[in-house]
């Protein structure tokens, strides 16, 4: 049986930006920035905050610098924001983010559709954009979408996404996000992927994304941490998704995943059932519900009550047994 | 790396016993025979037809015996029921049944409130009921309920199952099935209690039976699978729930169960995709969606269309990349 890690693991909290850049309201900017520092609260090791792509491309992040500039930073917390272009890049270093989480495609075809760019071009925005954030002493995150298929072009061959992972770790950046953009990724494949990659980049920061889209989030975590990943990304309330993908859910939620290593007995500094408060007033921004199944059902460690009439039914079958 | 099994494994389908009676709808029998038809010709080793329990108590399946007499049976496939005394083992066995299904639960109180008998009475009852199929010469089937936890009571220590299967194995039943009744079993329990189990008893047919109550239906299967569990109950569509654990949902949606297991590359002999026309009977016959993941979202194989405006946009994308 492959050990767990024993060392404290790491949650990214990717609302913010990867959740509400899929929703159709704006939240407003002091009452996202409210949130924002709800959830500095809860143990997390980093937080996506927003996007610093144009404003007229995805407007529900518009307000990058404001938020940047208005959040209370807790100390110990990571705050990264999703960095398109050396444009974006001089903005994120003006809203002092301490990492730029930079991304391409594994696939081709999603990387045109998504990116509107050639992987070769989409490569080289990203070692230019790299260059800016060594230049300024800023940390670098490489999200590789589609690393465990593609919802257009079907399977990614391993060696597409180690050819990916070496070319970013040779441009000197701190970590690597291996991401199942759609929800495609098992776990035989995931314990696979995530073993050989670990094993040729020891010194590289692995972060695990999965998304829940056929009931195997949960499943594809507990495979990353056989392979000794120790770092996942998960969206509050279960939010997010991908616009090719239609029917797709949402990113694995983080009380999910927080709740899964819980009850693993695994340290990572937080607690699913505290972070309700935070997925109530996100559930009241939005106007809707959200799909996390653990604020749905809350925690294995909730108790039910008795049934009303528990006393006589236990009453009555002792009765029974005592006239037996 | 915990290798996965080699064997055929068998995919046990609940739908019809554990599934239709939480639904408030009584499905015709003529309708409900003509599903259980379909379902046979899908490649199940398993199929839990009805239960004998008294037809007040689950008017649902108060058609038991017509049921049983109007199916069609395919061969290799084993018709099992739910058989709660001896007075419904008379019943199943006029009925044909191939096998009986028992159920007890590891909890006391849960056996209390959902059986309205002590454990000691469950027991007796199930033992008395085991010889009647043992002179009858059909086979017997225990379903542990509450065997990772119970909602009332919390906890169930290993121990505890260790005991109550031992008590199953001495009876001389072929099979025990590990019920997660409310869905609170964590992929590290499972590979422990499975593992655990399995080794206890080489010869015993062993089950594994689970609820996504909270995210974790897919993750306690590929933990099961490591434990080298071969056998598996779901539910079509996912449906199916228990009525001391509100909010829950229902078991593992057989269509999600069989896609893990291609996508594992696991032979199952079934295929998730050809699972669908059943699932739009059981939803037309519910008159109510169904919570399969796979259901909404496809088979990852599914490809997904290109954007409409792919072309272009790749058109523009070469043309930036020949201006360079």
């Amino acid at each position: 049986m492959p050990a767990l890690p024993a060392t404290r693991l790491h949650v990214h909290e990717v609302a913010p930006r990867d959740g509400l850049q899929m929703e159709s309201v704006f939240v407003p900017t002091e009452a996202k920035v409210a949130w924002i520092d709800q959830l500095s609260a809860l143990g997390y090791a980093k937080i996506e905050v927003t996007s610093f792509v144009s404003p007229a491309a995805i407007p529900a992040l518009r307000d990058a610098e404001a938020v940047m500039r208005l959040i209370t930073r807790a100390p110990g917390v990571v705050y990264t924001a999703l960095v398109p272009n050396v444009r974006g890049g001089e903005r994120a270093i003006d809203g002092r983010v301490d990492e730029f989480n930079l991304v391409m495609s594994a696939s081709a075809t999603h990387n045109l559709a998504n990116l509107r760019m050639t992987q070769a071009q989409s490569f080289r925005t990203l070692a230019e954009t790299t260059r800016l954030a060594q230049q300024a002493g800023v940390a670098v995150n490489v999200s590789l979408s589609c690393a465990f298929g593609c919802p257009m072009e079907g399977a990614v061959p391993a060696a597409t996404v180690a050819d990916w992972v070496a070319r970013f770790a040779d441009l000197g950046v701190q970590g690597v996000t291996l991401c199942d953009t759609t929800g495609m990724a098992d776990p035989g494949q995931v314990l696979a992927l995530c073993s050989a990659t670990a094993q040729a980049h020891p010194t590289l920061a692995l972060t695990a994304h999965f998304h829940d889209t056929r009931g195997l989030g949960g499943a594809n975590v507990f495979a990353a941490l056989q392979a000794g990943i120790t770092r996942f990304d998960a969206s509050l309330g279960g939010i997010g998704g991908c616009p090719y993908a239609p029917g797709a859910s949402g990113n694995v939620a983080t009380e999910d995943l927080v709740h899964l290593l819980q009850c693993l007995g695994l340290d990572c500094g937080m607690d699913a059932e505290a972070l309700a408060p935070a997925a109530q007033t996100l559930g009241e921004l939005l106007g809707h519900g959200l799909p996390s199944a653990v604020g749905r059902a809350g925690p294995r460690w909730r108790r039910h009550p008795l049934p009303a009439d528990f006393e006589q039914t236990r009453e009555r079958a002792l009765a029974r047994e005592l006239a037996m």
